[in-house]
């Protein structure tokens, strides 16, 4: 079996890799764009901060790794045509054009940044975030900066403007909504976070939309509403935008939002799947179609993808987007719908609510967390943000198992948690949370007590 | 409505505070022949090792809190007679013996500490730690000592031992059963605990009976096998028995390990409750029963008590014993069946094992965790068993809310976690061990790979 993987990222590689774990036999060859493979770009922002030490340590795996198992890795290299009817890739690398059959096609082409469509973008020391060159090349300017502006409040912006901020520069940035980390954070947690930020010395202006980036060859500043922000950094960290080109080249049919998979994650065209960044996915609590460009989700892609593409059955199923993120002391997480969103999607809910301690309350060190749980009118949780200095990532996970699994705020309450002093409070705060909204429950449906 | 509640631990002042936070008119007296309140036993070695910083920290409120509440706190006094019949109850306090009416009696009389039936336990320098002036004792007796035995491996043996060494005592544990935490740990992963307690300093000596303590005012030694270990210090962690007198002494039914109730906490007599250490529960996995001395036990059950009592529905759930320890950086827990309690139950297993990491691997600081899934024939999780220097108890809650759930390894395996390089590996331990299984189980099943 030949298989061609575009793509070098988690849901390229991992799918690659989760090939050749069930099939020793199977030709490999991934193609990919990038220079380097095999790296975290999620901790970009980490090397930034000073907490990775440099940008090598988050590469863990160099092509020759990838060799030795017999996946061979084609890097700095651009497919520019798919023929599905004779099965076909056509690629231009270092020994220029070539075309090579396939048995199997994976589409792991990830997103491209989305460019705001305003002046002064192209101006040097105007920057996007992607790829591991790009970290590298922010970092080597803003070595040479004081003044740094990010446009765009979602979970990449905010880690790397504190990445800079650690850096020694002046941070401030810009977020068009009314609030930040509007994907996973209702405004009420989003304020939180924000204050932890603004608390560091990160200035941010939320409301306001980019309205263009001025200098003359290089940034000197960037407007939003009417004031100009003296910049000689700017990164743009406006959302991306899923890389459908080739798909599309290839006939696979475009949903909604990105390419369009079944559960096994194959396309539409037979025998060309996709995965991560590039295709769309059903969100577990609407049914409705969404984006889910976390790497975790493209590593859970590519494992039933290369499961299915070696003749095993594994099926994908609808998203939570279960996401965590840390900034500084400052972990924040989040599962399923917000607030807002089950407003936007018809959805009528209470939302617990509980301010309470991650140790016990004697216990030095206990830190502050805040709970909101998000549940429908019938009780079923349909989402959960958490924000605290520790212990949030796998409270999280145990909310993104509560709910896929439908449990009401009712059942979660009786659920068994371990305690000991240093570690947790005797009855969690999740727990907290989960009467906090039976009772809100109760008074809205206008129930007596039970 | 004149509540009366023997007991001032974590069951007793519980139910207290729970009956007045839905009832604001109930009459609440709670009587403890302690000299404390509300203090929180479990955190005693936490004090002894340095990490919290007095025995009045984890006081966590005064006799005088309460009765602002208006709940009456009657101290040092014993109940000496109960008559379900009158409904009364007659106690020994401060000002000699008084009898008083209840309309519902609380018993939460917890449990005390076992004493082996050999030679020397009451030499002078031999403790059983149970309560904060225990606590207070050893800590005295072990500012003038230089060797310590803590006789028994269990969570409590071990954390004592673990202070006293803090304390810069030269500490041996013994234990009779071959491994420590027989109740929570299988063989191989309570190895992994012993390991980091003796790279620490702690000496254990497993399989090994306590033979006598010798001395002759004061302890000068413990004899196991045939070893005489030289002591200063002793203490005796052998095991808590439940307190039934008082409850035989109402004629309430006794189960086969202690105070038989109902899901409603209820005793076979008529308005008498039991909650806490002093009762006997049912295990969610085997469905036989069992005992639970935890303080979120407790805590869980004064919960529904209280509502009960108060005339609102609640019931308690058998239990999966989920616990978690922190021993100096070592935290570690478990919930459900270990392997070995399921053979001896009967249930056949596979063990899905998987050593792995606490973050990224390349992210500094990352730890090394270890976990154990235990899995029935038809995939269903009945436990788990974790070991790491961090975030191991939400790990805990999530497979508490997995084994109550009835999940399978296969589904947990599908179960979309959060990942951020600081705080996670892409995919988690957990999923990587129910993946282990799942595996496991194939094999076992003699089903092919599908």
């Amino acid at each position: 079996m030949r298989v061609v993987i575009v793509g070098g990222g988690a849901g390229g590689l991992s799918t690659a890799s989760n090939i050749r774990k069930h099939d020793k036999d199977a030709d490999i060859k991934v193609i990919t764009r990038d220079k380097h493979v095999a790296y975290s770009p999620c901790a970009i922002p980490y090397v930034m901060c000073g907490e990775v030490e440099c940008f090598d340590d988050i590469v863990m795996h160099r092509p020759e790794d990838y060799r030795e198992r017999n996946i061979d890795i084609l890097t700095e290299t651009e497919v520019e045509a798919i023929d599905p009817q004779k099965k076909t890739v056509t690629y231009r690398g270092k020994d220029g054009l070539r075309e090579i059959p396939y048995d199997v096609l994976v589409l792991a082409t990830g997103g491209s940044p989305f460019i705001p469509p305003v002046e002064g973008t192209d101006l040097e020391g105007v920057f996007t975030i992607r790829t591991l060159t790009d970290g590298e090349r922010i970092t080597e300017w803003a070595s040479k900066s004081k003044r740094a502006v990010v446009v765009g409040a979602g979970l990449i912006g905010l880690e790397i403007a504190y990445g800079l901020l650690r850096m020694g520069l002046e941070v401030t940035v810009t977020e068009m909504l009314p609030q930040i980390v509007p994907r996973s954070l209702d405004p009420d947690m989003a304020a939180i976070v924000q204050g932890y930020l603004e608390e560091k010395g990160i200035r941010v202006i939320l409301g306001k939309a980019l309205d263009r980036i001025v200098g003359d060859e290089r940034v000197e500043g960037v407007v939003v509403g009417d004031e100009c922000l003296e910049a000689d950094l700017v990164v743009l960290a406006t959302g991306v935008r899923p890389e459908t080109k080739l798909a599309r080249m290839a006939g696979c049919e475009i949903g909604q939002w990105a390419v369009k998979v079944n559960d096994r994650m194959q396309t539409s065209v037979p025998d060309i799947y996709a995965v991560g960044d590039c295709v769309e996915v059903y969100d577990a609590v609407t049914g409705f179609r969404t984006q889910s460009p976390l790497g975790s989700t493209a590593v859970r892609q590519a494992r039933v993808a290369a499961k299915n593409i070696v003749g095993m059955d594994a099926r994908f199923r609808p998203v939570l987007n279960a996401m965590v993120s840390k900034i500084g002391e400052l972990e924040f997480g989040a599962v399923g719908l917000t607030e807002v969103m089950a407003l936007q999607n018809g959805i009528k809910v209470v939302s617990g609510k509980k301010r309470a301690l991650t140790k016990a309350r004697y216990y030095p060190g206990a830190e502050r967390i805040d709970v909101k749980m998000i549940c429908d009118l019938r009780g079923r949780i349909i989402g959960c943000q958490m924000v605290a200095k520790e212990r949030v990532a796998e409270r999280v996970d145990t909310m993104s198992l509560a709910i896929s699994q439908g449990l009401t705020c009712s059942e979660l309450s009786e659920t068994e948690f371990s305690y000991a002093p240093p570690v947790s409070m005797v009855i969690d705060p999740i727990i907290l949370a989960a009467e906090d909204a039976c009772e809100k429950l109760k008074r809205v449906n206008g129930r007596p007590q039970d």
